[in-house]
């Protein structure tokens, strides 16, 4: 949302109780890119110093707080899916989402619109607006925001751009939601895999990790990372092939927030004393021709039988999804195979975010 | 719908009264595809032994109280359609039908959604699911289609190999529809063909039907024939040029269900005793070089003024579309010209499918 | 829609209180493009003899009651977009609009589909119908329309055909809206300019407008002259490129209509006494390979900041985007820069024509 917008927006969003208490030794994000905004008005829980969320661009802009509301709400919206037949939802009537789509990603676009639907508000889809006529004849991003802004309340934008969803932001009037801007980030789905984790295990606080197979170049596990360093006496165990280990920035950061973590090339081993397995595919594209050292990487760290063999009763396995075979399909039917079950609750979080930012709580 | 989920669905649907008094000597459906299910909860018709119609995967797994009870639904879908503006029907309110098409089929997938949208519900679309960037990162259809089943409440699906439907539906704790996979069926094409025939003429025992053109290729005049043989003294004419005409199972099958059928050469003695001629496009691309043979076959049987001429007063021409001029546009305008509102009927089939799929008659 | 159609419309729309007093020196309609049908039954002015918005072919069909009915429409529908939320609009509900669009072009689709759902009406959408598999086998585009008219209410046509939308609306029964076809019309573009001329500057008759850029090629401006000459002591100034330049009819028509006009290179002067400056976009696809001849076009008359140092104080810029680089960014922030706004009318001028074709005034 522009920043010229927040003093006199046409039809004002209501604000969202995010406490302005923010922990300065557990929050990343520098002062730049901030995104809760003071103002009391209207606040339903008048014992806290509200502040407003604008936009959703980055996983770190959220402090303890803001998650634990976001994750209160995505658990209403539980109620609220399971009674949409018959009586669906109004809290979004009247209003209207634009996907706009510079790269698909069906799963992603669906769910957003899947949220918008079940809160009763509708959508406007570009689902490839990479070939937006205006953008193949030179308009910029910005130009596209200002056409667009026009016709919806909020925008949901995926970009090929690292930073793309942050410059439409800075244009926008209205509130932009990052859904994965290139190698940038991809905001809802680390705050699904952290409700994810809350929903499974019942706590933050105190929770093993195992983060598997693709670390170097997955967003997820490095946005995960990210936000559980967030909580309490996290203990994360780091298990990939040598050429996608965990790059240093983030080791780093764990240190600075004095997360403990370590390396470890015995999955078994891991799994038998974590409270969850995060596991990810290794991305073939990243290889380019040498098959070989993907081959050898992909087949290395897989989620099988004998790991659920070992892992604890209460542990879960999860997943971002699309998954290869690095989780065989036997594992499926295991209670603690929660992948399906995290990918559902990309949706819970979806609705949590429409609703905070178009109506609040 | 997964055979796991039958027991303890969710949301249940409510049940469909389809009578479970199946003619054995109609029925082509081998046990192992019955989508008939017991249950005689919340029945509506008391008197009868109910059962619920989980998917639509095949035209087979209908008995003739089945398609009597789809018509009759279809039927009344006529006055839900007329009556929608100002007063819109509420009966398919606040549930979400997800399209997931693997190949293009703008026709079937705009009569879905419009199905849909007349009936009150809501609609998640992906025009190319194959681009899905899951599918192509090499997900199966199988996870796609549990991912896809947390955001909605039925799936309709199109998909390029034969069988998909079928894996789906077995996969989803939601109804799947079939839209056509692949060489495989297209039940919702078959039934509205079947439902044309009744609404244009009146019944559906005793008619004598003219199958034109392609007859080896087309899945929908194969469909139509195993499912008009369900029905009595039915009289078939096949006329179609040698290089496709229709084969061997399907005349085993109507004998064996003592249907009546010969062959012809000859498109107007046919047509003047027929009470429906059902044309086909004799389709180019399965000729790949032989563009000479496709042409001798194209030209051969066309229906034109001539055949209009010798055509009874009552009977009526059909064709599943698109046509190309296998019908001459001076036919359009001749009240037996029923394509267009065979189309249409497409529509109503649709709607009384997804009616009964979800909320039961 | 088809001639045939008028007499007995199955569902027919209300009558639109066109006056049919038109002005003969003022109208550019030949009377086989007159798409205003007599009827005075239910008409909610009935002092005026009152008239049928059946299509909306061309921007030359209207005349200056027809436009000045549209405008009071679109003006009434900015409150209904600002009264959306909680409350949406009725207006339209239980109507479904399908976007055929033959080619891409998101902006305008997303106008026309936010501009139905503002209304609470339902939109099908076909974001590259060229695929249209149908399309792609033969069918002709009458038999296109002659199946999706059969699935909804109005039909809005992007074509690459020039006529297209002509031959659409003489087969449809249910309305069809022209949203572009080939290098032919655009018609709603036409009535936005027109619109947003007057709801900047207040008045049409006697304005001074500026056209600026490609005029030989852009459809934008070649329609905006034909229908801005319906107005009185218009005055018209030509800057372009010599490659670019504005055609003979445009000129020879504006003569016969009393028209003053005149070209000029100098858009510093030309921006000193105008009340209108319309920049247009040089089209690069216009100029092959003659990428020197394109170069030197594109350059010569940007708007900047020293042309708002001219303009007027009551003048506006307009612009029918996408904007390269012909208007430099740092003019977006002055207030005389109508573009964007520009761009939100068309949402208004869209509603406006939903609203009259479907339901009347």
């Amino acid at each position: 949302m522009a920043a010229a917008a927040r003093a006199a927006l046409p039809r004002p969003h209501l604000p969202l109780p995010f406490s302005s208490r923010r922990s300065p030794s557990l929050s990343f994000t520098p002062p730049s890119t901030v995104h809760l905004r003071g103002g009391a008005a209207a606040a339903p829980h008048p014992q806290l110093v509200t502040t407003r969320l604008g936009d959703v661009i980055e996983a770190q802009q959220f402090d303890r707080d803001a998650l634990n509301e976001i994750f209160e709400v995505a658990r209403e919206m539980e109620a609220v899916e399971r009674g949409s037949h018959g009586a669906p939802s109004r809290v979004l009537q009247g209003y209207l989402m634009a996907t706009l789509f510079y790269e698909p990603s069906t799963r992603t676009r669906l769910s957003f619109e899947a949220a918008m639907r079940r809160l009763g508000g509708e959508v406007l889809t570009t689902e490839n607006a990479r070939e937006f006529s205006s953008a193949a004849k030179g308009e910029t991003l910005e130009d596209t925001i200002r056409t667009v802004e026009g016709y919806s309340d909020i925008i949901v934008l995926r970009h090929f751009e690292s930073g793309a969803a942050r410059r439409a932001a800075d244009t926008a009037n209205i509130p932009v939601i990052n859904a994965g801007d290139g190698p940038g980030q991809h905001p809802t789905q680390a705050l699904l895999d952290v409700y994810t984790i809350k929903r499974e295990i019942g706590t933050l606080d105190g929770i093993k990790l195992g983060l598997v197979g693709d670390l170097a170049n997955g967003r997820t596990v490095r946005s995960l990372a990210y936000l559980i360093a967030k909580y309490q006496n996290i203990k994360i165990y780091f298990v990939s092939p040598d050429v996608v280990k965990m790059k240093d920035d983030i080791k780093d950061y764990l240190n600075s927030q004095g997360v403990a973590w370590e390396e470890s090339s015995d999955l078994l081993e891991v799994a038998s004393k974590c409270d969850v397995i995060y596991q990810t595919r290794i991305q073939k594209e990243r290889f380019s021709e040498r098959i070989d050292l993907y081959e050898a990487a992909r087949g290395k760290y897989i989620v099988d039988k004998k790991v659920l063999g070992v892992l604890p009763k209460h542990a879960v396995i999860m997943h971002p999804l699309p998954r290869l075979d690095e989780i065989t399909v036997d594992v499926d039917s295991d209670p603690r195979a929660a992948y399906f079950r995290q990918a559902k609750n990309g949706l819970y979080i979806r609705m949590a975010l429409l609703k905070l930012l178009l109506v609040g709580r």
